[in-house]
């Protein structure tokens, strides 16, 4: 079936050729468009704001000096300046065709002179550390974002220059920059990775605007055009059919940039290709299953290497929403995107949105739904679920990962969740190890730590078994297994559920983890309840962590405080980075409360015999401080077969300016197991008000239908289907 | 002086006596005030918010049944239920004045009923440490507080209930909890402090509503009538000439209330003692003391026990303003205070402001000017210093603290000092260690760290001599002593100074502490020059304190990271408190970069012969995790002169969602110390620009006509004044 796509494809393309005389500019705004952008200027709100904006930034680089300093390390002056430089280029361009005015061009033009003088002069970064070298930048991806951009501004300018300019500036800049992309770097060009994108995307613009369709069909298909590299490959494995792309949100969110803006130029100049209905409209699902998991605020959950902050504001997600919206059905939850942006991209499509968003008053942001995306190209490497509830920017997010391992980006984490409620991440992931951008931390590159711990799976809300880190930490090994999906049900508003295994990360253990979101009309907010199953034959010590943020408050248990000598907890795996500050040990559940950003969050977990627990800071190992020093709590129990089952509750508030404080301690009482076995696990929760829950899942394969019968104590439990709650009194 | 006015004061007063018959309401609104606020209501927007707010409050209050539990634990839920009882009856009291609505004069009726039923069967509180206990609260204090606001309502209503209801709330609740503060407790009556203001206005507020003169009289006067105690002589001692409060600007905002509110009803039912004009307006001082404190923000500077989150919105500073704009001359600034606070009190006061503020709109939010003020009662106490520089919310604050102790609620910090820039605390106070109201943190109360960590030296950005605590942290003894005012200028926006001196902290060592706060075109934000000076006869360990937020950058010195093992600073006076995360040793001058709130901040001093530098964080010794792991920079010299000179200088910019950083590393190269002496102190600091500017302080009596003529290195200096900044080059 592929196959015979790429065959229509190649075939389709080929007859159709590069044979009509190109009509500059052809990637991204169009002569026409620019003309509507102009008339429509004074009467669309937002499409004049995201105007002004550009026109700010690029008058006010008309009035300093061009810069073109020789080539420097990650994050440096040249380095910041030359990312400017194609961002005013690219931003001087749309002016020039919105406006007319020719100090724009003059400006683009003026600065390619100066690459025109340097580049040739340049040979590969010596500030590259194990990764494919740029000439301008210390790696080829900077590069390639340098001509995504800078051809988007020769394409606005291309006829207005002399022939002489344009021959000078092929010659010098954009023919070598594309053969050092396509030839002394082919491995990096064909990977199927954003890398590869961002070069496929550069190349493949290139060709388009200076009419070379080797460059077209190479970012097509490939260097060698057999289809196993470049850009429908891309799209045919690096998104899952549900849209969602294997390395997460935070890559996607700048993945989407070179994914849209090929795509949008491929559809002007060669609309015959329907890129964007390629594999049944792929783009349109990555787009969606991008946004569709950002947090109430927009920002992206940091699963992977990925920052805490990053959100939908970010110039990729712009371009792509208003792409997107253009090309696909127009709808509407798009609109409540671009409320969030507060700008719109300057060609035909952020017109279109523009128009229909008018002053914004009736525009809704967007509050998505519960939603469960399968991972893997085939869909079958497990996926990533979101359970959702609450309304506006108060909603609480459940994130559970349970997909493919993400290459070279990806964290040993399977089975790891996030929790945000109350504008917070409350139970964090702790993002990447890198200070982005800022040169006196290694060049704003990844940090050592971010191998050492950020990917480590303790450093996740999910077990670590024998204190050693999923797959032995190692990216090839994981990338071959993932996690697999066992149902998840948000049907019913107030009892969300999410199940999945994890079976292939540690030999010999089975690991099954069902988390439920339940909104109760009892209680002052949703609360979750986590079943974390594991299985073995042999013993292993299993390690349930917990991260969070803000100030220790209660715990239920003794424990020593490791208060006038502190030593890590272990030696490898991301456990020689974290402090023992406290541990204790307990027979009964253990129970502990936390205050973040204004409320209360408490954790009760049934009782484990002989079980550990441990009081953790980041910071050990860390000579450079690169680290964020946060806490979190760790359960250890030593077993073969292990019910980890918990309930985590906000609750109360705190206020410190008005001195108030309300409800500091927990609903709830007891978590209790009856029982687990390969059929299923049932446990009880009982609130202090005396409400109980029974809560039943089936550890066999999902069936909503199946019928269970289980006996624990004498006592039997019935009930239909994958999982059920049952509330017992009051 | 002081006598005779005490003299007009009791005379005046026992003349007039408590004669003609009590007009009700008479402490905080009349009926003629209602009447008018009832007619402004639709038209003055504050007015209406603030009425609708209490509204919103008392009519929810409504639909609940009554609580009023047995006394409980500080911060538990009986605490915080008697507390929103008063806050409810004082907010009924004023609606059923202003609306005329009887269902809030019979909720508070009904209210009282309870306590008048529980209050005689009350011994005192077992839930006291160490304090004066009350009966319904587990401290008097509370239960003052409880009073102020009951007696308002009782005020509000005493018309409208029957003789016999009256009888009884006064048996069974007033009289005796009179009695409780002014016979059982009478040293806590008696106190020159905030909690003897809070029984003075409680028990005088209560002789003015039932024509009690005698509890007047012992309000005003003490309980012995003598004029020791009392009212008056709280007004006469708690605050310096230029009315700064002795504890601090958080305690100010707590005492403000009872302050102004039992000012408030001597004026309405004793205008002829003119208390607002007592002792040269000392009240209008006092409120604009403690407003002129605050950061752009409107936070309270956290010297002294102080949270870090107390505001101008606090009740206490809304009632004051209020009374202050209505009782004094209007002052347009407070409008922009009212901006801020977002209301108004009910009363003529609240109506006068909401009439002057209209819909805001022309309104600006108050920006306070450089300010000195005087502490101790004579005004010889040393003082406390704020510069200031730049416009709106970015300003730039710079505070010393030079004064009195504050007994109680003092900590052991002259010369300590906080630099509030870009909305943040960025060289900050720890404050208290206190989770106020959050009854699993000991109540709510202060934690034992607050003595053993946050009131010591070393928590504060001064020096600490020989690892020892000021006045070894002794109460009594840092009560005797105070800081001295050396000078201060901020005459010159470009320029402004400060400097003093505490000479009696620590036996044999002499400490003068100049601070610069410079405005330069040549940099982008303000800059801070610090030198400070240290003599003795003897060898000391002199550690210079910087306390910061955020993240680590940069430092130029090699350090050894304690990162396998890690072990407290020290065994006491707050030390033991400190986890020595690395340390370093040096004679260069030692730079230090952190990032704090989206911007950097660099910390550059001179070569020590010898100097050892400290990394730590908060947390050792604190076994129930009641502080906050905050991180600090530590340099050690061992001398017997010292002078510390140093730079602290913001720069740059980060934006993790935005990817962005610029201006990472510091504009300064060097700071030099060309000399110290007792006559004066000359310094060169030196930027990488190549501008050079050299700074000249006098170490002798502060004289603006004085010429100085010193000679160090075989060159001499010259200069007229206290200090002199010159620049040097470029």
């Amino acid at each position: 079936m592929k196959k015979i796509l790429l065959f229509v494809f190649l075939f389709s393309f080929s007859t159709v050729g590069l044979a009509k005389p190109i009509e500059h500019p052809c990637l991204f705004i169009s002569k026409r468009g620019a003309s509507e952008i102009r008339q429509n200027l004074d009467h669309l709100p937002l499409l004049r704001k995201s105007f002004l904006e550009t026109k700010k930034m690029v008058d006010a680089a008309l009035k300093h000096p061009i810069e073109v300093p020789p080539p420097g390390e990650a994050g440096s002056y040249s380095h910041e300046r030359h990312k400017q430089n194609y961002r005013e280029m690219r931003a001087a361009a749309l002016l020039f065709r919105i406006t007319g005015q020719e100090k724009y061009a003059r400006f683009i033009r003026r600065m390619l002179l100066k690459y025109a003088r340097m580049y040739p002069t340049l040979g590969p970064s010596p500030y590259a550390h194990n990764q494919a070298p740029g000439k301008i930048f210390h790696q080829m991806l900077n590069e390639t974002v340098w001509l995504v951009n800078t051809v988007q501004a020769y394409d606005c300018i291309y006829d207005w220059l002399t022939p002489e300019d344009r021959a000078l500036f092929e010659k010098n800049i954009f023919i070598p920059m594309a053969q050092w992309f396509t030839v002394k770097n082919a491995r990096e060009f064909n990977r199927i990775h954003n890398h590869g994108t961002w070069s496929v995307a550069a190349v493949g613009m290139l060709g388009l605007v200076i009419g070379n369709d080797n460059y077209v069909q190479e970012a097509l298909y490939g260097t060698k055009k057999d289809g196993n590299g470049g850009f429908l490959k891309q799209l045919d494995l690096l998104f899952s059919p549900d849209g969602y792309y294997m390395e997460g949100p935070y890559y996607i969110r700048y993945a989407l940039r070179p994914f849209f803006l090929f795509a949008e130029a491929l559809q002007r100049s060669k609309p015959q290709l329907k890129i964007f209905a390629y594999r049944d409209s792929i783009l349109k699902k990555a787009y969606y299953a991008a946004i569709e998991t950002t947090f109430p605020d927009g920002v992206f959950p940091p699963i992977n290497d990925a920052s805490r902050t990053m959100n939908v504001e970010a110039v990729g997600v712009v371009i792509a929403n208003d792409i997107a919206y253009y090309r696909y059905a127009c709808n509407k939850e798009l609109l409540g995107v671009a409320k969030m942006q507060g700008r719109v991209i300057l060609n035909d499509c952020g017109l279109a949105v523009a128009k229909d968003f008018g002053d914004g008053g009736k525009i809704d942001i967007p509050r998505w739904k519960s939603i469960e995306f399968r991972d893997g190209s085939d869909g079958k490497q497990g996926g990533l679920g979101i359970l959702r509830t609450g309304k506006g920017a108060d909603q609480t997010m459940l994130l559970m990962k349970y997909g493919v391992h993400g290459k070279g980006h990806g964290h040993f984490d399977e089975l790891h969740f996030i929790l945000y409620d109350h504008g917070n991440m409350v139970v964090p992931d702790y993002g990447f190890a890198r200070w982005i951008n800022i040169e006196p931390k290694f060049g704003g590159r990844y940090l050592p730590e971010n191998k050492t711990y950020a990917k480590q799976t303790i450093a996740h809300n999910t077990v670590t078994v024998d204190q050693t880190s999923q797959n032995k930490a190692n990216s090839k090994e994981a990338d071959k297994v993932s996690g697999e999906r066992h149902f998840f049900d948000a049907s019913n508003p107030q009892v969300q559920v999410m199940s999945a295994r994890a079976n292939h990360c540690y030999p010999g253990v089975k690991m099954q983890r069902t988390m439920f979101l339940i909104a109760d009309s009892s209680l002052s907010y949703p609360f979750v309840v986590d079943l974390y199953r594991l299985t073995s034959e042999t013993q292993h010590t299993y390690d349930y962590a917990l991260h969070y943020l803000g100030q220790f408050i209660t715990t239920n248990w003794k424990y020593v405080a490791h208060d006038s000598a502190q030593f890590p907890l272990g030696k490898q795996y991301g456990y020689q980075h974290l402090w023992n500050e406290a541990e204790g040990s307990g027979n009964e559940p253990f129970q502990f409360t936390y205050l973040y950003g204004g409320r209360y969050y408490s954790f009760l977990t049934a009782a484990q015999p002989q079980a550990q627990v441990f009081f953790t800071r980041i910071g050990a190992h860390d000579p450079n401080f690169n680290l964020r020093d946060e806490p979190a709590v760790i359960l250890r129990v030593r077993k073969k077969d292990c019910l980890f089952a918990s309930v985590i509750e906000p609750h109360g508030y705190f206020n410190e300016a008005q001195e108030s404080s309300e409800n500091p301690y927990p609903s709830f009482k007891t978590v209790k197991i009856i029982g687990s076995n390969p059929q299923g696990s049932v446990i009880e929760i009982t609130a202090k008000s005396g409400k109980r829950w029974r809560i039943m899942v089936t550890n066999q394969k999902a069936d909503a239908r199946k019928q269970h019968r289980l006996k624990f104590g004498g006592k039997e439990f019935t009930w239909v289907g994958n999982f059920k709650v049952v509330t017992l009194s009051k």
